[in-house]
């Protein structure tokens, strides 16, 4: 819905730009940017690269509409420029590393091609949706490593960042969670969704008992009892044992209790016991309330008999680090590299149109990212630490691909864009080629990226030629 | 434009509740919920109460669509309850503390009355809404608290989760920020927008004072220069001045310098001497990079001779705190009180129809929130400490306020829906009731919530009840 008026969900001054380039003549010059993200985030050693196929979309509805010209007129834009943006449409080519990818901090992910304008204006929806949604991603694959192949579902949205949670449970099941309980999100990205009860739906009736009773009657094939309502072992599972039989007695069976308070790991093991001496081995045990990867490693670590976690807030807002630091960087204007100085050694930019290659360990895992010059004309036999000249590897003998593919071509979508369980079984398959050194929760190992050192010397000659 | 499709922006147990109810026969019966949180972000002392205005113009909207009850057909919901959702709208009462009131824990600030169906169903929605918008408010109200009255500008469109940069901007603005770099927020809500160039503009021209002069050339009268692409002290700033000069001389002046990296302490000093000496004393100077209330404080601490402040990341997303925690709890059936008993005490809920009291001192300042029975006979002389016996306070003879007030009549929203400037003009009005002792940033004063006695008196009756 949102995605048909994306052009104005921008930042004011990429319209200035946008202006100042239309105004001076340059409008046909033409640029080469670069998303890339500088840190990975929760202090990982990965990022699922998530957002494409929002963006993908967005890049085919970008239209100016009249309200939205209507408004920047009376924000001072010229009607020459305006008259411009009624045509305007993205016109150029992207390349992409594909959703669901496994991803580095420094390497491009994205080289959009094109107009300046064009190139220029795209930059705050690109890094919002990209952004945002590989972060999440890259929570829920944290989530789903710690919750081996049990059933985990999204139940963030009310603490969702506003609108937000649109993206967050689409970008959540490409990082590998089952489901979400976001309605909206599963009927536009066609995500499974499911939930129950909630507390109200038992406090609304005379006992527990009769709530409990009412919800079997009405959804016989998928119920799922909350039990903490008033007092989980003495009153909520024995009630749900006592509907779990008059279940079985009309030939369903209870499918699941959910307990969403208290010591999990204590009260999922009394229930899971209660369960058993009473003839339901099968009922499921689910749980639910601020979880995130440590929490569910914790109680896996105690042998928690949970079969389903519920995950929210600290999933859809991703609690402990609820951004990532991508960028947009002009790389090339008129195929002339351009450079950004800065203070801070590593916000010093990579110039130039660039293409990056995967390496691979002779087992099929990962070995190491290397970024080159697209017109470099002798294979690259070494990549380099970008700022430490000791820090050099041999490359050319190893297998490899390129991680950037074309997805756009002069302003076209030229494949079908994936959806969210398609990027899923893509980051599925991608994840295991990460070695688990790299996939561990504390002080995982730094994953390779380097430059060639024709790039190297680009660069370092541009810096030279800047400081004189 | 996503407020006209609210209705399936919820959790998928809504839906599933709401049918329960209506398959029972209970689609008629009554029911009231009260939205409060159960702590302070921030390690703060207040939260500015927030998104009243999107969730009134939510409810307005409330409908279920062709489409989407198609999409609910299809995730086995029966045609007899999709048949009655088909006609669904709103139509009970609700009450709410105003937009920009200056809240606390534990009190009730929307009471939501209706038919058991329809106050569930919105559930989602609300929280969603409300917890995102008070979070950003109250993050914005304590960097406005920090910059005084300098101007201060949300920059943080590119990091905002998703979608809900739509929220966040409106929210800085209600919490006192002066406006925005997103232009959708600005035409959606009517914001303050603006904003001028990128490192990109700058490299994409041969040289800094190229990209410069071009920008003054069409911009003259709104004209601030990013002075940090390549060297800010030997470059940036020599060229601005040289810029300020030229455009002096054809009868404008430059408005400001923006600083975006580097030590802005530093630079801002060495910054305003070099203009003041080249006679530019009204030259402001902006900065930006990863600024919260804390580092602003921390600079202007140092006499920094910063005037505006561009702040991203850490407002849009809460960055240190980013979530609130507002739950919507069930108090009342049919007119009979319910609760919700917990193993962690303080989530044991409030039962009844509940009205809300502050209270004040004889200066005008906030004293305390009390909270009782609507039916209750004589005038609450004390409130109580809802758990600690010993914490009792007479308020009988204090000056006092209703906290509600009624917004929605039979399902009609009974005044104009507020602006967020309005809503700002309001919060900036309240917080200079709040004394300072509650707005420190390291361990605030506690605001006293209390319960009436007779309040008191019901909830422990029955948890007693439930206990036997």
């Amino acid at each position: 819905m949102l995605k048909n008026y994306p052009a104005i969900y921008t930042d004011f001054y990429e319209l200035t730009m946008a202006q100042g380039y239309y105004l001076s003549g340059r409008k046909n010059e033409t640029a080469v940017f670069d998303y890339f993200f500088r840190k990975i985030p929760f202090k990982g050693g990965y990022v699922v690269f998530a957002g494409l196929s929002d963006f993908l979309e967005i890049i085919k509805g970008y239209r100016f509409h009249q309200e939205e010209l209507h408004y920047l007129h009376t924000q001072g834009f010229k009607d020459s420029f305006l008259d411009y943006l009624k045509n305007f449409s993205f016109t150029g080519n992207i390349h992409s590393v594909k959703e669901g990818e496994i991803v580095f901090a420094s390497t491009p992910l994205l080289r959009i091609e094109g107009n300046i304008i064009e190139t220029q204006i795209i930059e705050t929806i690109l890094l919002n949706i990209i952004n945002f949604e590989s972060l999440i991603a890259t929570k829920a694959s944290r989530i789903r490593q710690a919750a081996g192949e049990r059933l985990v579902l999204d139940f963030g949205l009310r603490r969702s960042q506003g609108f937000g949670g649109i993206q967050a449970s689409k970008a959540a099941v490409i990082g590998g969670l089952d489901g979400s309980s976001n309605v909206y999100a599963g009927m536009e990205f066609g995500l499974n969704v499911s939930g129950t009860m909630a507390h109200s739906w038992i406090q609304s009736f005379p006992n527990e008992l009769a709530a409990f009773r009412t919800y079997a009657e009405h959804f016989p094939n998928n119920t799922i009892l909350l039990v903490d309502t008033y007092d989980t072992l003495e009153q909520g599972i024995p009630n749900a044992i006592t509907v779990a039989q008059e279940l079985k007695e009309k030939g369903y069976s209870l499918k699941a209790i959910r307990l969403d308070s208290g010591d999990l790991a204590y009260l999922s093991k009394k229930a899971r016991k209660k369960l058993d001496a009473a003839g339901f081995p099968h009922v499921k045990i689910a749980a639910s309330n601020q979880l995130d990867e440590y929490l569910i490693k914790s109680l896996l670590d105690q042998k928690a008999p949970i079969d389903i976690f519920g995950v929210g807030t600290k999933l859809v807002t991703a609690y402990d680090n609820p951004a990532l630091d991508g960028v947009y960087k002009l790389a090339s204007v008129n195929d002339k590299p351009t450079l950004k100085i800065s203070e801070n050694v590593e916000k010093i930019t990579l110039p130039g149109i660039k293409n990056v290659t995967r390496y691979f360990n002779e087992d099929g895992t990962f070995y190491a990212d290397g970024i080159s010059l697209q017109n470099e004309q002798k294979p690259v036999s070494h990549i380099e630490h970008p700022f430490l000249p000791t820090k050099k590897t041999k490359v050319i003998d190893l297998k490899s691909e390129p991680l950037l593919s074309k997805v756009v071509e002069n302003g076209e979508v030229i494949n079908d864009i994936c959806s969210a369980t398609k990027s899923r079984s893509y980051f599925r398959q991608q994840i295991e080629k990460l070695s688990p050194e790299y996939k561990r929760f504390d002080n995982p190992h730094v994953y390779k990226v380097g430059i060639s050192t024709e790039l190297k010397s680009l660069r370092d000659t541009m810096i030279q030629k800047n400081s004189k």
